[in-house]
């Protein structure tokens, strides 16, 4: 017993979709017939890896190519997908032949990964590309946000060391120039310098820790607003 | 000496981008500074997969997915994207470090094949969804015709096991159903039968081969129509 696929339709584009019988096929497992789901799979799968690659170099506009990489891969895989899949419940809209579905194929990650791809190149070709990006960005809204997230979490000296790693370039060096105050109100002032190119910036605060962490934020200012 | 990158943008999409320093950005080797093409590589790359799998899905409405896959990695791969990128004269335009320019890298294929990839993105951002996806056809052209045609020079028997392969469907069966006419102007009737669905289909020609071939090409034709 699948539910309806217009219901599925209406709740990721907002209305019924210009073709049904494209979201039908989407939700076809190819146990169920020679027209199924796994053309639509192709393209799904390559427009999603699309969007998710401009996203990633919007909100993080100082990430290299290999870390945006490292970072769809983590957006972008068959657990990630079926996690979503299983959000939209898109398992009971799935069509698969008896034996499939009596070894519990409409619950299987790869089923469901695949299904959401072939949904998704559905609606590229239902919708165009404005409306199938929108619909990406809205049922990946919190698997971004979590990303994004996980970012803010990591200290600047943390996110200062990726960023030179990500460019093969020489780890910063942190030194105490001053130490101010008396010992209960001590303050510091700590120079955070990148000896390949010989930049500097200083950073202060209560601790020497303080100090280098608010050296390194700065540091990371300086680089990512010239590049 | 780097030719202007803005004739090059002209060449592309026909006049001048909206941010000169995009396209110049996507000629920038990483050997040149950090403000290289190394995001917009990754960007493009991504996009071009997309729009390939789009055309292909297209022009082959009767390949299977992992055919698909084939076909796009035979155009989409290193060696092509550089042989394009000559035909573009894009090793002109790119700005290198003069130690990577005197060992040629200007003519290797990985650096222009990371710039035409590069020169996709940077396209896209500029002039939006709609003309990249248009470049990309036009650069493309050629390559696109060729695959067309090596699909053509094939023989319908040769198609037809390939489509059933695709399927892992078992391989036709051909016969000799009939032999008419005279020594010197004999008709060949086949029947060319799929022993997994019982479906059958007849040919006729002055040849066995070609009364095959004719069975061939029907019963492919009759598969595709109710895909």
């Amino acid at each position: 017993m699948t539910s309806d696929p217009k219901r599925l339709a209406m709740a990721l584009i907002g209305h019924p979709p210009d073709s049904l019988a494209l979201i039908e096929q989407a939700l076809t497992h190819r146990s169920a017939g020679p027209v199924n789901n796994e053309r639509l799979e192709f393209l799904g799968d390559a427009l999603l890896g699309f969007v998710i690659a401009e996203v990633l170099l919007q909100r993080f506009p100082e990430a290299s190519e290999g870390d945006l990489t490292r970072r769809r891969a983590t957006l972008v895989n068959r657990e990630a997908l079926a996690k979503i899949a299983r959000a939209l419940n898109l398992g009971d809209y799935l069509r698969l032949d008896s034996g499939a579905l009596r070894s519990g194929g409409h619950a299987r990650d790869s089923v469901l990964s695949d299904a959401l791809e072939a949904l998704i190149g559905a609606i590229y070709l239902d919708q165009g590309f404005a409306r199938a990006k929108q619909m990406i960005l809205e049922v990946f809204a919190e698997s971004l946000a979590d990303v994004a997230n996980q970012e803010a979490r990591k200290d600047p000296k943390t996110r200062l060391q990726e960023w030179l790693q990500a460019r093969r370039r020489t780890l910063p060096e942190y030194e105490v120039t001053a130490v101010t105050g008396e010992q209960h109100a001590q303050r510091f002032e700590v120079r955070c310098r990148l000896p390949d190119d010989g930049r500097e910036c200083l950073g202060d605060g209560s601790s020497r820790r303080r100090a280098e962490q608010q050296s390194a934020e700065t540091m990371l200012a300086l680089l990512t607003e010239t590049n």
